[in-house]
């Protein structure tokens, strides 16, 4: 096969370099830039503006690559060594370069990419597979096959730029070389990768497919989009088939999203510029669009929710999103997307980023929309949701509730957690993962072994621990089985809320977790409100901890504090991580339906109290306790960051946790002054009514506020009437749920 | 005295309403504003411009607080509380509401200042000592006379811009209810406080000079200047003599400089406004724009650098900062202060502040310039020094290095101590004050009990600890009778470099302290150089601590970690507060003349890499360790901040610590790479004979360079020539130090 369809390409290339444009040289560079955008972007540097500003600096970067010299080093080193970033490096030097070569049309750039394309076409075919390789997904230039396909993907668009430069006998040698073994290697020699619905899959199909497109053999792009037996069974298609949900929400959540972007949306827009009959942007409803914009939905303040294994400095400004937004804008032209793309401020020498660079230079743009929204998980949109809660503007309070499936591999034990930002900043947070990525004296630049140990465990998160076990007692292929059920999400101006239960993350306990972001307009404060019910069938020890961000600053009841020993709060699934600082006995700290008060100060300036009911006569506990955490036991390299956290912690059959997050005040010692340093909840109360609950929220200044609502199975309207009685008082609410100023 | 004064001040005031431009009501106002700035100013509002923003921003507020009612508690809380921060927003307003007042000419302005001030008149004199006094500087409106003092600084101020608004009765009872017997108070009434030579005296002697100009008692201002007695042992001037050093230096260091600014700068305005045959600005060489200029060098990316109890996030954007700027441009027009205006980026309403911003609005601003500076201490510049040392742009490298006197109550017990600071972040770093300023459940917002314990101890900074004691066993008295001695300074292009001692610190223990800050071109590479030599008569356990900033990475010799209890590091001194996380034995780990290297990753996204000698055998070290510490033991409030720190421990009677702190490399998750994350210290050698010493650094990649220094105590100058002889080599080289490459 492979002889077969390179001999044609060979015999019309030649006639290409006799004749003035002939029919299969005008199609390079046909992969994501075309000719037509060449064209256009070779008229636009030569005008100022944001584009131009774009070239000269790529120009400027890739003249001063031009007097080093080349190096195409022997395969050695694992993630972050010197191999790894040198081959890196490369590719990334071929691609710029090649760009440089179709906007300037000077043969030196072309020479460049030539001459390091034909060391690695001499290197390649004498690799054996790579010293530090991965079991499960092995490379030769790399020490996994992932980084080859990345290799493949840019160096193919590299290739590409330089093609018509090339002799007919400097093409043979490098495709020989260099890009049909690496694109066997990817596909027919990595059948398991090639045909996995991963983003490892998606890495490798694309490679292959692009590949495909260059070198004209349609074999192998049929095998990118429906799997090396073209049995439909993986394969690009299948891909977007399966792992977005119909919101485009990615099932390991946002950071591997913007990961798994950058193969999905640069392989579409090839297919787009080849075969535009198959009309890809347009598939499953516009998924690829959706995916991308829904990336840019689950950031708060430039970085990503940190979901699952996820490192927290990643955000919007990573070139796989510059790509995302780039392209979607080449496609819909939505001013909004403008706004993301002035932040990322970035602008790609590709046809689209010079359609971004001229619509900033015009001003263009318009504000993204960042509100509550609902992306529900699983290919058919049935396997739980993660659900965004916004108030006020980008920057305002949010609050994530995780009720989505387990998320493969990368996915965390986390089942109903949620985090709450404000003010720009994380209050209460999640780890994210325990990596140093490509430090290579952090375990090789790998997952830490406490990204198990820890972080993965469920008492990393904001959500409910039994017995000290994490959910599904930490088996993977189990959770990937379940998921939670969304029992509703509403949102409206001023409060958005939504429920979720699950029943399978332990034997007997069964728990249910209502979430709602309030806007109390008459206090001009916003508040959050958290219900968590838990069932079971015989008593149990329930923990419920908030990792906080900030110092804290007070709690309105008595701690025995750890003074000159720490000890570890236990001994497995997470617990030998962490040190008890102090503890408290609420049951003889509190009354009956006191509330438990913990305040923080964040680095943002701003106190944020935690209020939570004790001793509630409606539950059987025997015994509430605060405990007070920090992070950094067991952890012999010093992996591990020192947060600390608080965990209420309840042994009962049944419980019911009640608590309100409330942002107040402010702490400024740069003008010295303190505000409101206090928090202004005075009392809660539960009232539960069949199918109707309500949490009354009474302030210190005397106002009252109900927020009721309606827990029914059944579908509700907002013209759904409900009356829920509270102390005798009848009140009236429609709706899934309603705020009420009671007084 | 009061009575008699008040008398003509009537009558002149009574002939002032009945005449069209009387002498004395042509002088209101003319304390920091005269008529001249009012005139400008009212020019400048009508123009567009930086000046018309800030008055619009200011109308706009001042407007706002005219709707509310006016409020003058009787006082009750502490700072923090209600009261206390009402009185304060009190002052405030009044100055606001004053200013647009004379720039507007409405008198609704001036009559709300005027029934503000009525409430004072009205309740100052039915006030007893403040509930929540401190015994050391009571107050009646605020819980100590320092917050009395600086109502007084800002409601004078606001008194005089009405003055000419209010008839001879409304003057009477304001004068006669509140100026006068706040500021018979703070003087009279509390002559330890206004006799004292420190800032609380700074503040009291401006407030009542201040008002000793409005309401024509010269006496107020004599004694201001010159104390109560008039004896010149206290008051304005003597602070002016005592307080700086010739170079401007402040003994408390630059948080309290900030702070004691504000009453220096604007009571010297004050003066030279109303008596410019004073030359009050020329006064002992210019110490006062000295005082200004420096607290501005005093910062490293807009913040002070925390030396003694300073809390961090206090800058140069800071309101005294801003005001000092202001005055000081007004002064002399240097350009290279609207550098720092426009990074404070807050103009003020006043004669100066619309020369900043005429100068910011015709882009007349110059660099400041960060370099080198050597800031003697004590008055006569002979009581040890402050050494910061810089290389590149503002916020490139920078050592600081601490050879001060105690700096009185606020001073911390941390002889040669430093820090080093890059990529605009801390990186070893100083803990500053244990406070929460203002956060009432915060010890009231006071120095916490921790500021003692931990803050000012030696182990919490970066310099020696014998014997697990701090400096002069903690003793404040004794520690302002000694200061470190100056060895030299010596500041050139690319080589800065220090050295100082102390002898009084321990009672048989001397240290040598020598810090360079070296710029090696050909490596591209800035690193910072410690010399460390202790002296004793016996054997002792020496602790030279760093505390890091940042995420431990790396370590060339094995940890015996604390991995399910944690223990104190000691029970005294500091060391109480420090958990013992991980220990390590060099002199088994290490042979001779090894480096222990311990490499960090700051926030900035560089590592960090201490490389230091162990077990050199020109020692007689008995033991070396490295102990791995982290900060929050015996805390039971939680008041610490969780700060990482390592120390070397050497028991022995002589030791030298030979040390190098290296910059290097780049974490960029979010760019997916990482960047010589390994140290490039292959090796440090330490030569000695008689005066002359070098350290010689070699590099991984074989390049070999010597630090050269002359130690002499005697004078050294550029063309003072050397000979050092390392290993039979003769090395010459000039002055004080120089870096020389040996291969």
């Amino acid at each position: 096969m492979t002889r077969l369809a390179l001999k044609p390409l060979t015999f019309i290339v030649f006639v290409a370099c006799s004749i003035a444009l002939p029919a299969v040289a005008a199609n390079h560079p046909n992969l994501v830039i075309n000719q037509q955008d060449v064209k256009a972007m070779k008229l636009a540097i030569t005008q100022p503006g944001a584009f131009k500003d774009a070239f000269d600096a790529k120009l400027s970067a890739v003249d001063l690559g031009l007097t080093q010299p080349i190096e195409v080093p022997t395969p050695k080193d694992a993630g972050g060594g010197y191999t790894h970033e040198k081959h890196k490096s490369n590719y990334q030097q071929m691609y710029d370069t090649g760009i440089i070569y179709q906007l300037t049309g000077d043969k030196k750039y072309a020479k460049y990419v030539k001459n390091m394309l034909l060391q690695y076409a001499q290197l390649y075919p004498t690799l054996p597979l790579h010293p530090k390789r991965k079991s499960n997904n092995e490379g030769k230039l790399f020490w996994q096959g992932l980084n080859e396909a990345v290799w493949l993907v840019h160096t193919i668009q590299a290739y590409d730029f330089i093609y018509d430069a090339l002799t007919p006998a400097e093409r043979n040698s490098i495709e020989k070389g260099a890009i049909t073994p690496v694109a066997l290697f990817l596909s027919e020699q990595s059948p398991h990768t090639f045909n996995k619905v991963h983003n490892h899959g998606t890495w490798a199909t694309a490679a292959v497919g692009m590949s495909g497109y260059v070198l004209d053999k349609p074999l192998w792009v049929e095998r990118a989009l429906y799997d090396l037996n073209l049995a439909k069974k993986g394969g690009f298609m299948r891909q977007l088939n399966e792992l977005f949900s119909p919101d485009g929400y990615y099932n390991e959540g946002p950071y591997y999203q913007r990961y798994a972007l950058m193969p999905f949306v640069t392989f579409a827009k090839a297919i787009e510029q080849n075969e535009p009959q198959r009309k890809i942007f347009q598939y499953r409803d516009g998924i690829l669009l959706k995916a991308i914009t829904s990336t840019v939905e689950l950031s708060y303040n430039k970085l990503f929710f940190p979901l699952n294994d996820a490192i927290k400095s990643k955000g919007i400004d990573t070139i796989e999103l510059v790509n995302g937004v780039a392209i979607a804008y080449g496609l819909n032209g939505d001013p909004r997307l403008l706004d993301i793309a002035q932040q990322q401020n970035n602008i790609l020498l590709t046809g689209d980023g010079l359609k971004v660079a001229q619509g900033l230079d015009n001003h263009l743009q318009q504000p993204f929309p960042f509100t509550s929204a609902l992306f529900r998980d699983g290919q058919h949109g049935d396997d739980g949701a993660l659900v965004v809660m916004r108030q006020g503007e980008a920057n305002d309070q949010a609050i994530v509730f995780k009720a989505t499936a387990q998320g493969l591999g990368h996915g965390h034990f986390d089942k109903l957690t949620w985090q709450f930002y404000d003010a720009g900043n994380e209050i209460v947070s999640d780890y994210g993962a325990a990596r140093f990525l490509n430090v290579e004296a952090k375990f090789g630049g790998r997952y830490l072994p406490e990204n198990k140990s820890w972080a993965k465990q469920t008492i990393a998160h904001n959500t409910l621990v039994v017995d000290e076990k994490s959910h599904f007692n930490g088996d993977v292929k189990f959770a990937n089985k379940h998921h939670p059920k969304l029992a509703f999400y509403d949102a409206k101006q001023d409060l958005t809320i939504s429920s979720a239960s699950i029943d399978t993350a332990y034997d007997d306990v069964a728990f249910k977790r209502t979430l709602a972001l309030v806007n109390i307009k008459q206090r001009d404060a916003v508040i959050g409100i958290d219900i968590m019910r838990v069932t079971a069938d015989k008593p149990h020890q329930y923990d419920l901890p908030i990792h906080y961000q900030g110092q804290l600053i007070d709690t309105n009841f008595d701690r025995q504090a750890s003074l000159a020993q720490l000890s570890t709060l236990g001994n497995k699934n997470g617990y030998q991580h962490l040190w008890s600082l102090a503890t408290a006995n609420l049951t003889k700290e509190k009354a009956a339906n006191e509330l438990a008060k913990v305040t923080w100060l964040n680095d943002n300036g701003h106190f944020y109290t935690l209020s939570t009911l004790v001793n509630t006569n409606f539950n059987n506990a025997t015994d509430e306790q605060m405990l007070f955490t920090q992070l950094g036991a067991n952890d012999p390299n010093m992996n591990l960051r020192q947060q600390q956290s608080f965990i209420h912690r309840v042994n009962a059959t049944n419980h019911t946790y009640v608590s309100v997050i409330e942002p107040h005040g402010e702490y400024n010692p740069s003008k010295e002054y303190t505000l409101a340093a206090t928090s202004s909840v005075a009392g809660l109360i539960y009232h539960q009514q069949d199918e109707l609950e309500a949490v009354q929220i009474n302030f210190t200044d005397g106002q009252q506020y109900l927020l009721a609502i309606n827990q029914t199975d059944k579908a509700v309207t907002q013209d759904t009437q409900n009356v829920i009685s509270v102390n005798g008082v009848q009140y009236p609410f429609s709706g899934r749920a309603q705020l009420l100023s009671i007084k």
